[in-house]
């Protein structure tokens, strides 16, 4: 062994990428405010019309508030955009939140950060699904009448994409996510012509209908608390904010800066837009109603109210119908991917939970298809138990939606105070510390809205549903604990222990498991050879006698080197007798170690192990249980098994590739880029 | 290698018995009657009844005909009896009709039975358990009204017992067989008594209701038709005739001559309960309809149809309730014990079935618990199928029975002759040839009489619901078919081939798998050392930089002599990278062998194995692909891996167990019995 130097030598593999394969390839703006704003941008698609909702149960005098309402959530808006600024600058390693939480408040906070951001995740797509068969349901009276089944068969198109492997492109989500833009900003234009320079003020169909309170003499506290609520359903469009700061590793560089741009961009187009569609919901009269047929009069029969885009694009372009099909159509379109956003963020933060020992270690592995599969079907089984729960209404969903949100944004935000808190200890030139200063001022401010705003949540959505979101949380957060405790206690009890050195065994008594003289035994005796045992034997267990005698007169035949034993086994069980066999020898000489080979077939379909290798795979479980026992499998390739190999070569993509800055080389969003090496 | 003799040793075990484990106790005949004859004698409760009510559709003047029917019933039964005595006599190795069609039609002809009993058995569950839920519904009408509900419990309880592992016992099965027979036997006494003695027979409930024919106008034709239905349905009282030839190894020496006795014991018993009860049926004027509602025009408002025999006991037993209990209430238990029968036979004829690789070879071995498991779960799955199905209505379900058991008396009656022949070509004693010719023509006349009975009930019931069961029949035969012929290809591909010798490997390239330095991997660089081999090298993939440093820095430090090397994985990937470098180093040199060492961790419970070697395990499946590599597994037993341990240590009993004569020691039906040693 000395001729082998001990110094470690850093092995790169000759070829390391094939055409197949996936190479880092870094986002412009330009393709990463469509990739990780499509799910903030999808929002405005129905905040607004959650704030009128909200509002109606007052009746339509209430409507009035509208814009102050909106006002202050794109306030909210300013602040939040403000401060992930700062964030991005400061954390560019694209843990997001969870990271800021678990650096400046420690690994406790930073889980919770984890856990509400999972349940997120299940309600993002619950929400956006909803909301996208109401909007196409606007359209299609099919899809409304049937607005369940609907969203269901979505949630499992999606998961059945990302469980395929979807080769994510930047195209296909900046094509939906500009043309959303596109519609709904020349939408807003169009309808503010109409109003101001035209003086023809378009009409919503609903603004003839008579709107009646549900509660009519609210006193001051319920009308003030109906507000906040209708506040807080509208700060729904906030939430994907926190997308771009997961995001930054896959910005070109300087990462920092050019995530802050884009979230700038982000955040002046959501705002527009928020604020946009509510002022033409004012212009236009736009009459939603929660409970539309007991709130509605003078609605004509069968009277199905849409979405308030709907019915905003239909008014603004009554005369062009295209225009209003477009619309709706690229509404329900930007709220499908982002609920497929969703289906890629939360197995990236389920890798990082991995790396951190809180969810099971293999999900930090970006190759495991199994984690990443278990992940998808989790995600998308809650997302269709709330979905029928709450009959894929938007209203019943939002009310568990975004506590999750803000309390990441609360202790992020708080996080960063401490951040730059840390950093002005140690800082001595003036012009950083005012940047510090700065940023940290700004940190504060978005600390206050938030934490504002999560109260706001707290007290006006507990009993209407957070408090299921938060239960949730609740429970994900222990389980993540207790999962981090149990490595933690493995940890300890592997760990190096000085006063019990590993001892270098001082026989290896070899045996090799025979059923049959083929060649695959051939080989096992071979390869058991070649590792050149103190002792080496064949074992066998006779469960039929002829078959045994025939065995053994084969080998006398064949005139082996090696003995071959017979282990007796009355009722045919083959696990026991080698069991009891192994702890024999092994008893024997408490210093040697037992080998154990088992030939093994390898096979190339499913139902091909349910034929074979049923008795050495349970065999090699219990003799694992043994202390001071190797087993070895020697395998056996059939025919088969190169079905199986060559279907394994072929590599898929795997959910969430694009958001960590992994791209197809070969359909890239710059259209064929080469790899950039090995070099990480 | 030389000092190692090349003799075979046959080694048997120090202390093959522990006080948990089985040994072979052999039946006496009292105990064998009941346990095998549990299921034939069972069928006496609805064979009668089933007779009743397919002659009912021609109105009670048809009633005439029951006698005669049972009559040639009995006489069936008769023949069927005669002949599996010579059966039993000839075949005592307990393969049964499959053994016999296999040995004397070829093994296709074999395969065919083993298909129509692994059908039958599903219907012995689905007839009896029915049966069983009629008769206590006759006492018990919350049963009555809830038959499919009770029907379904029943199955799953009996499928959990089974699961569990149920300890057989030979009392298990006396007391309720001897307690079924002793009361159906004083019902039969007790009435004549009352009818022919005290000159005053008794009269069933049902006897003064008025009968309606449902097919008024009969031609000759349909009638005949009629009466053959009526026979077929009849007949379901020779099922589980065969039980006692598959269960010849069980009896006690001389072990043909005892299960020849027994079965003329239990054909005399059922001959006289079934004559005895249709005889009763008729002095008693029980009148039973098909369709109740329609054709008992002046039955009593609610009233419900009690079984035969509940109507039997009710009359007889008038005076006396607590008789009337008893006889329904082992009624009932018989019938369970009778579906447990088939839970029972169900896995033992897959095991011989899988002897000749008819079926995945693992059933073949007693103590695969998952093997049984699945045929356990399989029986139930498809036996609550067809109790949903039909309603638990026995008269439904029968029309799907006993095609099944025929088509195996056929084929093993005319393999007995065929046996005959061949004994008799080489026979030369005057008297030996005079018993095989007797033999014979016993089983000539026992082919005679159930081949027609098989074209009557495939002419009578084929349309009814026999179809079903062929169907399933010609599946199951295809299915085995095509696992059998896999097997076969994989035999062929296997076979020891001279001209392609198995060569020594010349050199043994040895790789440590190492992710962190614990014990774990302390242990497995030690052993890995002590198989001596060529090249020895510790590896690991580089997942996350400050992880591989810290390794690096600790292998360094601890100054081992094998070298330590580092695989870059730019996506996290463990998998691969290994793959590409054993690929890498085995390419180099085409003879050598690359043995991967791969430390696992053993845990105790499922969910641990959620946290742990999931990376490890693929690993393993994937480099299994790749020909000369072997992976050997350095286990290290966590502290929780001793919950596992003991818990696979209890052994449990396995259905089936008491059927091939293995017995609990400790509770067996001698009280106790001593092992009878480790010989077989």
């Amino acid at each position: 062994m000395s001729k082998f130097a001990t110094a470690t030598k850093r092995l790169v593999l000759g070829r390391p990428f094939r055409s197949d394969r996936l190479a880092h390839t870094l986002l412009p703006k330009r393709i990463a405010l469509p990739v990780f704003a499509s799910d903030p941008m999808s929002s405005v698609a129905y905040a607004p019309e959650e704030i009128l909702l909200m509002l109606s149960v007052a009746g339509a005098s209430a409507y009035v508030y509208s814009p102050w309402i909106g006002l202050v959530v794109a306030l909210v808006m300013v602040a939040v955009v403000a401060s992930y600024r700062q964030n991005v600058r400061a954390y560019t390693s694209g843990g997001g939140d969870y990271e800021v939480a678990t650096v400046n408040h420690g690994p406790r906070w930073g889980l919770a950060v984890g856990s509400a951001l999972l349940v997120d995740y299940i309600l993002t797509v619950a929400v956006s699904i909803a909301s996208a068969a109401a909007n196409i349901g606007s359209a299609v009276p099919f899809v409304a009448t049937h607005k369940v089944a609907f969203a269901v068969a979505a949630i499992l198109l999606l998961m059945a994409v990302n469980l395929r492997g979807v080769r994510e492109s930047g195209t296909a989500f900046a094509i939906p996510s500009y043309a959303f833009v596109a519609g709904i900003l020349a939408m807003i234009l169009w309808g503010a012509i109409q109003t101001f320079v035209l003086g023809d003020a378009p009409r919503a169909e609903s603004a003839d209908l008579e709107l009646v309170a549900e509660e009519h003499h609210l006193t001051g506290f319920a009308f003030v608390f109906l507000i906040l609520r209708a506040f807080s359903s509208g700060s729904a469009a906030l939430t994907g904010v926190e997308a771009i700061a997961n995001g930054v590793p896959a910005f070109r560089k300087p990462k920092g800066r050019n995530a802050a741009t884009t979230l700038l961009m982000m955040g002046t187009l959501a705002i527009t837009m928020f604020l946009g569609l509510l002022f033409l919901a004012n212009v236009t009269g736009a009459v939603m109603a929660e409970h539309p047929g007991e709130q509605l009069i003078n609605a004509p029969e069968g009277y199905e109210q849409k979405t308030l885009v709907a019915q905003l694009a239909g008014a603004v372009f009554a005369g062009f119908p295209p225009a209003m099909w477009y619309v709706i159509f690229f509404t329900g379109l930007i709220l499908v991917l982002a609920a497929n956003t969703a289906f890629n963020g939360f197995p990236v933060l389920g890798s990082i939970l991995a790396q951190d020992r809180f969810l099971p270690r293999q999900l930090h592995t970006r190759g495991d298809r199994l984690a990443f599969s278990n992940g998808i079907l989790f995600l998308a089984g809650f997302a269709i138990v709330l979905v029928i729960a709450f009959n894929a209404e938007v209203t019943a969903l939002i009310q568990l939606y975004i506590v999750g949100v803000f309390v990441s944004f609360v202790l992020s935000q708080s996080g960063m105070i401490r951040h730059w808190n840390r950093l002005l200890r140690t800082e001595t030139d003036p012009a950083a510390r005012r940047r510090m200063r700065r940023a940290q001022a700004i940190n504060s401010f978005g600390l206050f809205m938030t934490a504002s705003v999560l109260v706001v949540i707290l007290v006006t959505k507990f009993l209407a549903g957070a408090w299921i979101s938060i239960v949730s949380m609740a429970a994900i957060y222990f389980l993540m604990g207790a999962i981090r405790k149990h490595y933690d206690r493995v940890a300890q009890e592997l760990k190096e222990d000085e006063s019990e050195p590993v001892t270098l065994p001082a026989r290896n008594h070899a045996i090799v498991l025979v059923s049959q003289l083929h060649r695959p035994t051939l080989r096992a005796l071979a390869y058991a050879k070649a590792t050149r045992p103190d002792i080496l034997e064949a074992v066998t267990v006779n469960v039929d006698d002829a078959d045994t005698r025939r065995l053994v007169d084969s080998w006398d035949k064949h005139g082996f080197s090696i003995p071959l034993k017979v282990v007796e086994s009355p009722y045919r069980e083959v696990t026991r007798p080698v069991l009891d066999y192994v702890r024999r020898i092994r008893g024997d000489h408490p210093r040697n170690v037992v080998t154990v080979f088992i030939p093994e077939y390898v096979v190339g379909h499913w139902w091909e192990q349910l034929l074979h290798n049923q008795s050495a795979l349970r065999l090699k479980g219990r003799l694992l249980f043994q202390s001071r026992v190797m087993v070895t499998s020697v395998p056996w390739q059939l025919e088969s098994s190169k079905y199986a190999s060559r279907r394994a070569e072929a590599a898929h993509p795997v959910a969430g590739d694009v958001r960590r800055g992994l791209f197809d080389l070969t359909r890239g969003p710059d259209g064929g880029g080469k790899g950039q090496g090995s070099g990480r």
